[in-house]
């Protein structure tokens, strides 16, 4: 689960029957458009590309409960995407052995038991439901004028400028069956000064939880960054200033829109580092269970990079917290 | 709070009577030895320069429950460290103003209401109670024969081989009047493979959650980290082998001892970037609560870098974290 | 959402698509009979009454996740049971007014918005999921040797031997359009000593807190309950004694398994005392949601007592609650 | 913990330096009398009786954070009480032996250790930082307009009708060297209506989980409780009308307030059931830890009745439940 008054719970194995979901905590009353929410899941399916899904490919989400004409009751969304391939007959290598850079070994210490069909709960596959319940809070934010952008920043060790620089870039990389990672950045405008709880629960703190909590993800920075850690004090000061409309803001924002963990009302900013895909198209060298060597032959197909895909993802998990964080604000004064 | 089986909820302005905290579901009849846990909580105020603190300086540690007879007892651990220098005539100004990459606009924005005493509990004396509660949990890992270990590696933009590179380091900003931030690494040495929680709570994400609530830090990473976004999968594989004692490990450590959000048996690895000290020793503009421009005067003596003194805290989140997995992982079988 | 380590959160409104839920925490590796699960569900439909429903009555239990080839995978079980009598045209009074006793003005206070459609998530077949949940936790419990039963005890004045004693006295008060509640009474055998918190989750209070949770409770007791308030300490004293097995337990068993929160070893005992159905089949006064008095008419058919439905929703409960504290346990030593 | 926005964590053992505990959550800007406070915390430690405690007999409540110039801060209230009569020599009869309907076995089956001065963590001492932060809590809902009452009903099998009803039941109970229970009932006036969760967080769950965990309960019902379950669904009716100010309420408050498990904005009224005192006078048989039968002899002087002192208890558990629900309403809508 996620969340403290907004939470998600999700669940489902690749190759199981369904993946879903339960959001908790969604306040009463606000009207959802699903349409609009089946073409924001959609997008995780087909990443930015032009030539991408028709209708029938499509992830379908069934809301099961919670939004009823239109509107959202305040009950928990409960909700099923269902999967369509559930191919059953070719996972017996995963089930042999251990894939580098995949969750099989590890799962496989923490349970003793795992569902090897297409990587079962560890697939990125998961992360469909992430994406139906932050396209439902994307929409409550919306009514409140929070927006959420992300775009890719670098793909492998290149600077991106444009979505359309992601796929030469992978289908080199797909050309001698190797894979890329990159940095994803994230923004979140409108947000109001005063979301975040000053320690635990630092809104970065809880930003970078959700941001690490995404498969591949292996690094989280807000505001300035790892790059604040090389400057001086001086050149990162966020210099209060009255603005015309009599608000306070900072001049600038080196800070990321958070100081001391909580929101000053400027746009927040965050990075995230993904690793490169774990799945080659090569022979790999591996064991089995008993710790024989073996090689793995590549099988089906596998994107060379999941960049595109993951934007989506990325602007889901930040629209939850913030979200959440909107609510708890209710409750610290009387 | 942060934990689930293992928590630590604390308390305490910097300027009020005194610091503390409430450690709850430390397992039972573990040998606690407090002289050591004073040590380490020194650490914490001294940092690691040679010329530190005698005793009467100490933040004297007291465990008022939870441990008997120098063992736990299974019931919450509540400690508190008093405040000595509890000054309360020099914050007018900050009473007034919000200093720039502080936390004062925002807890104003909060609450509505703030001590500005010495920061009050947006001050980074905060973190002595996180000492406390981590000098145990290491003590409980010492037993498990888990070890934790962290070390500065960039001071500003300068590489560090030794503690003994800081101070010049800082001296040479302080002259100025400004301030560093820098880089410190992390690592986790003994941990059995399969902790963590594979989606939301994966290991990685509740290790950064822990350290981004730690004051300053801006960015969190693990294994090859950001690097590893600029690498091909083939570049950061980290390959399986039987080892001569019959185990399976990796021949490399790319992914930092987490794959799937779980641990896999080898060396947990992670770096925290921490931001500058914001408090600079030159006059500072900024804005009254009315918006007015006004200049803060440097006041008092601050540290122009404060990473020797987070080493502990750094390794104390680790270790709350960590000791609550281990845990937790206890209950994903019969 | 209910329970710390093994959780379960549930969804769905009475006249929506499906109720269902996700069960978190199960241990991996567990044996799950999921024709035996149905069959357990099935009893919640059709109480303990011979003339009961056929196959196609049935509420289909569909797991989508968390359990694969006959075993848990340590991951979260997401199940849907599918509403069939979604009904759309009768609820229009249910709409405008708020039935006595019900829970339409209190929804519509918190809420603002109501599903009034069979009484949306209000309704009691919400607690479908429970005993879907339940029925798993029962499973794993029985590889434990623990063993939930319940009885009913009593029905509106009448105390009640046997379930066949419940019928003649539901069916007078049906024929006066009037309705009656009663009283359960719930023992749990073979808990081993030592589940439970001490203070705030003592045993029976987690156990209080899962009764009062399902519909129509009123109160709730352990041991001799109500009755050991009117006692003196001399007549509900609990004396150990050594058995012949040599283990230590206790000759009475007035404190119902449980003493200071934690269990004892003996046989959990609670009762748990039902409201009468809130709905009547005879014409009832009330007002609209303007205030303006109003009368409902009765309409459908709704049962005189229900107290041979909730026997497995209350083992459900129990098992929940017992569970959860069994893998808390094994946290509570190194 | 208890509470989820309203948290509060405790901790100390009874002849330990001192109990204390941390309330996270309270609104920010909130004036507190902590002379009030004081004497609030006083009332558990005499009860009613009027021959009562001098000055400096107190249990004083040391603030030590989150309150500052009469104000909460919003950030977490950590408070101690200093233990006084720390004897540490006359336990060893409690460590050696499980007195009857005491926590001592089950303790030592929980953790295999237990601290048997004076019960350690499970003495009834741990009640008094309830009533530190209960206290905290009261003096928050009394600037909403919601008023927590409590008074005893029963003592032994006799109906109360004073205060002064007590002590000669108490006094000749005491005279056999037996103990006495009793019930005590609490009323909560002015709570609006629209506070609790529908399904598992129902207002009277929480409640009953809240006063199970005080020392001793063995019973809760709410509205008319047990006797409910013996009346007809005619009877128990609660008719809603338009009054004179022109809102809506109920004619009757059988269902005590809450309706659906939300409050309705009647009363609150609730019933909690005390165990007799398992501390008697006399000699009492038990078993060592070996299981060896022994005769515990009398020491000290114990209350025969404790009921008087657990009102402020009672009345801290409900305003704690109250508030946060209060707390929480606040976010169930945008």
């Amino acid at each position: 689960m996620i969340g403290k008054i907004l939470t998600l719970t999700t669940f489902g194995e690749s190759h199981g029957p369904a993946m879903g979901g339960v959001m908790d905590g969604v306040p009463a009353g606000v009207d959802i458009d699903l349409e609009a929410l089946q073409r924001f899941v959609d997008r995780r399916r087909t990443g930015q590309s032009a030539c991408s899904s028709t209708r029938d490919e499509r992830d379908r989400v069934e809301v099961l409960s919670g939004i009823w004409q239109g509107k959202t009751l305040g009950t928990p969304i409960g909700f099923i995407v269902r999967n369509t391939d559930a191919r059953s007959g070719d996972y017996e290598d995963i089930a042999r052995c251990y894939r580098p850079n995949h969750a099989d070994y590890t799962w496989q210490a923490k349970y003793g038991i795992r569902d090897p069909r297409g990587g079962g709960r560890a697939s990125a596959r998961e992360t469909v439901a992430r994406v139906v319940a932050g396209g439902i809070a994307m929409q409550v934010l919306d009514k409140l004028g929070i927006i959420i952008e992300s775009a890719i920043k670098q793909v492998g060790p290149c600077v991106v400028e444009t979505a359309a620089d992601v796929e030469p870039l992978a289908a080199e990389a797909a050309r001698c069956g190797d894979t890329l990672g990159g940095v994803v950045a994230c923004t979140v405008k409108g947000v109001p000064a005063g979301l975040g709880e000053p320690v635990y629960g630092k809104l970065h703190a809880q930003l970078a939880s959700a941001m690490m909590s995404i498969p591949s993800v292996h690094g989280f920075d807000y505001g300035d960054g790892f790059d604040m850690a090389a400057k001086r004090g001086s050149e990162v000061m966020d210099v209060f200033e009255k603005r015309e409309d009599g608000t306070i803001g900072t001049r600038s924002n080196h800070s990321g829109g958070i100081q001391g963990g909580i929101s000053n009302g400027e746009d927040i900013t965050m990075r995230i580092a993904f690793k490169p895909v774990p799945t080659l198209m090569r022979p790999v060298p591996t064991v089995d269970r008993e710790g024989n060597p073996v090689t793995l032959q590549p099988r089906g197909r596998h994107d060379a990079c999941v960049l595109p895909r993951v934007l989506p993802i990325v602007e889901s998990m930040a629209a939850l917290v913030i979200l959440d964080n909107y609510l708890i604000k209710k409750t610290n004064v009387l």
